[in-house]
């Protein structure tokens, strides 16, 4: 069976979100990045820009998780309290960093370094920078938990950086095929394939084509062998129809 | 201030979501459809196919939140799992509705009933169905928990049916405005205008376009006058950029 593979959670901070205002791109592509690294996002939370319900959400995650990534919530406006709420989740202070400081000052060379600048330097005490190739504003990692801004193409650079604090697991391939008729007809069929294989997930993801029911039948195992036996009578199903 | 906002939250059930396979398009729909209700989405989780995770999200949101959602997990394959959970987070039984079945008698017209499609007329029992225009198999309400499809169609279909069984609340009218220019340079000016409305709820929502970087102020209140009067500060300060 492999190594255990490790599980990941995802906390997604903003109002925007919950409005509807915004819709989140992050969580795909964190899924998709981790997935290639064997790591499995497990569970996803959507909390307001409210301190009660971040620390609770980073409380109870980074508990029950390997690694908790957090997206928003990080900039200058007053409405961005995501670093006070790790601070606080962790009981420790946040402060203005000294090495990221020291970055700051030699991007803005001579401009000023205002307030709300200043606030995007804080970070609490024990974590570690990790910047972006995109802006000199670091996210950083305190201890299972990776904070990253909330603008996608900052995210995705700050992810990078994160790199190397994580520990890979067995990569998971997955196949995936499209039968072009209603579940119904095929379930128990495909109940009967899932029974056989106990070391490969099969899933059923229905969906509707201008007006044309059908599903994706979703195969996935890190173990090869398994995997192709699997799709042979997948194929055989899909063939029937 | 109106009355008290009822407050709902959103189960999205599925690896599909985690795995980053599919993205979620339920989440901002069922959001803007909630806010012209006056109804808050308050959080939001994203949890696998898997027993535990589908009830534990389920137990702790309907005791925290006016009204539940779920989207996905309700279809005839053997992955489907979300009735089997709702009902033992309710600690009941699952069991084919005698209505649904009729409809679907109907609608087969001689046609054989299988195994998937009785599977998906299994509703929790004190549940109270809810038809689709687009499909046979209905979503349900039990409790404050209201049980949906995961393909967009139909679940929007299904959100129409639900309409009746939600006590509206006042409408938060927002309006929102672009700022070309990054957030530390109106952090400050900003922080003082949200101190100025307790009524208001005053966001900042960055974003790059085209190497850009700007972001989206957005106004939120349920107070016309307020709004009114914090909408003429932040156009002022938009103006001095």
């Amino acid at each position: 069976m492999g190594k255990i593979v490790k599980q990941a959670s995802l906390v997604i901070i903003g109002d925007e979100i919950l409005s509807g205002r915004t819709e989140d791109k992050n969580l795909a592509y964190l899924a998709k990045w981790l997935g290639k690294l064997g790591i499995s996002l497990s569970e996803v939370r959507v909390v307001l820009d409210d301190e009660g319900a971040i620390i609770g959400a980073l409380n109870s995650l980074r508990k029950k998780y390997d690694y908790v990534f957090t997206t928003g919530g990080i900039g200058p406006t007053h409405d961005d309290i995501t670093t006070e709420c790790v601070a606080k989740a962790f009981g420790v202070e946040a402060k203005v960093d000294d090495d990221a400081l020291e970055k700051m000052k030699e991007f803005l060379d001579g401009k000023e370094l205002t307030e709300p600048l200043l606030k995007m330097l804080r970070i609490p005490v024990g974590g570690e920078l990790i910047y972006s190739p995109v802006t000199k504003a670091p996210g950083y990692k305190i201890g299972n938990v990776f904070v990253m801004a909330g603008i996608p193409k900052i995210m995705q650079g700050m992810l990078e950086g994160m790199y190397d604090y994580l520990e890979a697991g067995d990569v998971v391939k997955s196949r995936s095929y499209d039968i072009m008729v209603g579940e119904s007809f095929f379930a128990e069929e495909l109940t009967l394939i899932q029974e056989q294989f106990s070391n490969v997930s099969v899933g059923s993801y229905p969906f509707s084509r201008d007006g044309v029911y059908g599903a994706t039948i979703v195969l996935r195992s890190s173990n090869d062998s398994d995997l192709n036996s699997c799709e042979r009578l997948v194929l055989e199903l899909i063939s029937k129809f």
